[in-house]
């Protein structure tokens, strides 16, 4: 696949670029640079003066906060499609946050002058990224509330259920996106508060785990124990996977 | 005070209406209507089909959600020039929470499709809020920072520090704005989980409580006791009060 081919089918299924001009995606795409960030790899760190912002091709990226003593906060892990760093044009162009590769990753690295001048110019595309940031905020408004209601083991099972296919009934299963060391991380839990949790979710809500695949004995069960700490019901059509 | 000298008083002091036009401010204060909510009332509930938004004259507002059985989780407190419901216009017209009074309040009811009317038609204005949601997202990013990585003491800390003279050092005090239950729901802490940390802390860093005044004995011990656990050192930039 060539390059402009790659890019175009990453922008087709990415929502942020919706509302843009014909020339903006063009001009992103002569001056896109394809990179690979390898497991571990920083893309940047957060108060780094930003330029670019990256569309991520494939692999999970980590965006977190970290202590001066190394303690980190993960706010999101992100995948194909998503956005990371375009959020510096609001910060005076710094990054409010930093980016790691969690596994072998490939991001399309683009302009930020060139998102600026988009948004300053293109009314659609500023409403547009309004909606976005919307949702955005009540992605994280939801993470507050399951913070506060939920206990470890139902964010464990809400995290599952938000992966589950919505029209399941009864007996199903589906495959953890990432490993468990990170998810751990971002559910905000210690690894041993996690497996703990886990292995009381299994219990509670009649789960098997084979290694990242979780087989659900019935999805109403498990929806009813972790939805019950919810002002939100099953299927769920507030939050993203 | 005339109503539209009190109108125009809180528009000023308010960052959401600093990019408005004179004419949808003009639309604004001849429909906008001043309401009394006593404590207690609620103002709208998540889902409500919403047509006003609400700018607070006085008093403090609740932004909450709620499960079925009653337990809330408080978002926000929010006080005198801030906007709630407003973010129902990228929502289909739903309200994404519930708001109450916590004490007798005063607020200014607006129509949200003049509100719509205005973005859709002034750039500077949409993106003077995209510029307000990125903060707003930032401030979320840091609450989730704080649960992840803040113990109960310290968060209590962090809200008494942000409440503090930035310029402080050494002996200071400040009076907490609102009750401690409330503070405690905003925290995401259980009261008596609240009573405890609040103990520890004085300890750990040197407070005394009487009533609604804490008074820090070294601004550095409190800010070295809570800043360890953040990405952010003090005086916080990142964070309103």
């Amino acid at each position: 696949m060539t390059h402009n081919d790659a890019f175009r089918q990453i922008i087709a299924q990415s929502s942020f670029f919706q509302k843009c001009g014909s020339n903006f995606l063009e001009k992103c795409e002569s001056e896109s640079q394809l990179i690979k960030a390898p497991k571990n790899k920083i893309v940047f760190i957060t108060g780094d003066h930003a330029q670019r912002f990256y569309v991520i091709r494939s692999g999970w990226i980590k965006v977190f906060r970290e202590t001066e003593e190394g303690e980190q906060a993960v706010l999101y892990v992100l995948g194909e499609g998503e956005i990371i760093g375009e959020c510096a044009i609001f910060n005076d162009n710094k990054y409010p946050y930093s980016a790691e590769a969690t596994e072998d990753c490939e991001l399309f690295s683009l302009s930020l002058a060139v998102l600026r001048a988009e948004i300053d110019s293109n009314h659609a595309m500023a409403i547009h990224m309004l909606n976005t940031q919307a949702k955005r905020n009540w992605v994280q408004d939801r993470e507050i509330e399951h913070r506060t209601l939920q206990n470890a083991p139902q964010r464990i099972g809400c995290f599952i259920l938000r992966h589950a296919n919505p029209s399941a009934k009864g007996k199903t299963s589906i495959q953890l996106p990432f490993d468990k060391t990170l998810l751990a991380a971002r559910l905000g839990m210690q690894p041993e508060t996690f497996s703990r949790a886990l292995s009381k979710l299994k219990t509670e809500a009649n789960l098997t785990v084979k290694g990242s695949i979780i087989e659900i004995e019935d999805v109403g069960t498990l929806s009813k124990y972790c939805c019950s700490a919810c002002s939100s019901t099953y299927p769920c059509e507030d939050l993203p996977q």
